[in-house]
């Protein structure tokens, strides 16, 4: 089978909020996961053909870097023209004060869910994806401390105060955080669980369910259970 | 006062491991805060006096752009013959079965602690960064996933499973997450708990202490305490 192709949408996101997805996913990834089998690293035996064959594409309008927070620097791999099919497209979260979606990328977006394609959306990319009007009547969720703002914003999209929300082939989740329980979750569910514990172990990240609760026993707590 | 000048080497690191740290300081600044303060979010009165006045830095040999996990291509923003002096410099984790220091980022390093100034590493940074010689002697940690093999390689380090570890001007810590802990709590200490409860509201982020457990209360977990 073809690797999966993920795609990072270069609007001007907080830079964790693409990150932390793309560093899930890359963690389980066949590329990374090789790299440890082949070096016999414990526990890692056999775990190759259970890693995500998968290729990230950073895409913007131009093949300009894109300025993101913490004077980051990006460099475009592909463009918007140039791009190869895409199986997920991930939109991070831009200043909702100041960004407004560009007439191309919207229509970007637009083809991808239009075909049927996986979007997500973390932090205020829901916010900048509203308008394009992929998600008019659909259940989304936002950065939380922007959920008022987007019913103003955005009031035909049905805003709700979740973790994260799954509508169709739309994710959105809320902060950077939540986007990446969301993106544990959809590790957990597609590649099981021992590519997911090697993932949570190898960012010692401890991801929540979609109500805010751990999924898995403390890694490292020792005052907690 | 002059912003703080926050650097991060560009050594081949994954991705997170320097991002995470990064966005919980940009998050945290004064010119994030002070544009919502100005549009008057809720919350957001008298916040912008209380934010890190902070300048980001992004360090290589050379001005070519690193490529990092997830196919992220970074610019650097200056490199170590023109940085400007640093306060702080962040060392992320690279592959530590393929990764050896370069002389000049060894330099780069044990000149920035013997000025006294704060080095942080994240994940399999510390194991990079040993190769410089700083931390000989001293106390400290790495992805938890590589103690033993840290062990081995750099046995006049005092390595320790522990989420981070201070000692002296060089403060380490395990995987990516506890690399956001460790700033997390960084902030905390240094900036107080309204600005703390910004950052980790904004990103979702719910940091642990030093062993393991929750700082705050949940935010969002409705099924435990």
């Amino acid at each position: 089978m073809a690797p999966l192709q993920f795609g990072a949408l270069m609007i001007p996101y907080q830079t964790i909020d693409a990150i932390g997805p793309l560093d899930i996913l890359s963690s389980a990834s066949k590329k990374l996961i090789a790299a440890f089998e082949e070096a016999d690293l414990p526990g890692m035996k056999g775990m190759t053909a259970k890693a995500i064959d998968i290729e990230f594409h950073h895409i913007n309008e131009t093949l300009e870097p894109v300025t993101l927070t913490a004077n980051v620097r990006l460099l475009p791999s592909t463009t918007c023209d140039t791009c190869p099919a895409l199986d997920f497209l991930l939109v991070g979260g831009p200043d909702p004060l100041a960004y407004k979606l560009s007439p191309r990328f919207a229509e970007f977006i637009r083809q991808h869910v239009a075909e049927g394609k996986v979007l997500f959306t973390t932090c205020t990319g829901a916010l900048a994806v509203a308008a394009s009007g992929v998600l008019d009547g659909k259940n989304a969720t936002v950065n939380h401390a922007f959920v008022e703002m987007a019913k103003k914003m955005a009031p035909v999209v049905k805003w709700q105060k979740r973790q994260w929300v799954v509508d169709g082939n739309i994710w959105t989740a809320g902060g950077a955080c939540a986007g990446m329980d969301m993106f544990a979750s959809w590790v957990m569910t597609n590649y099981g669980m021992d590519i997911a514990r090697f993932v949570f172990g190898a960012l010692d990240f401890e991801p929540r369910d979609v109500e805010g609760a751990l999924v898995l026993p403390r890694q490292h707590g020792v005052k907690s259970a």
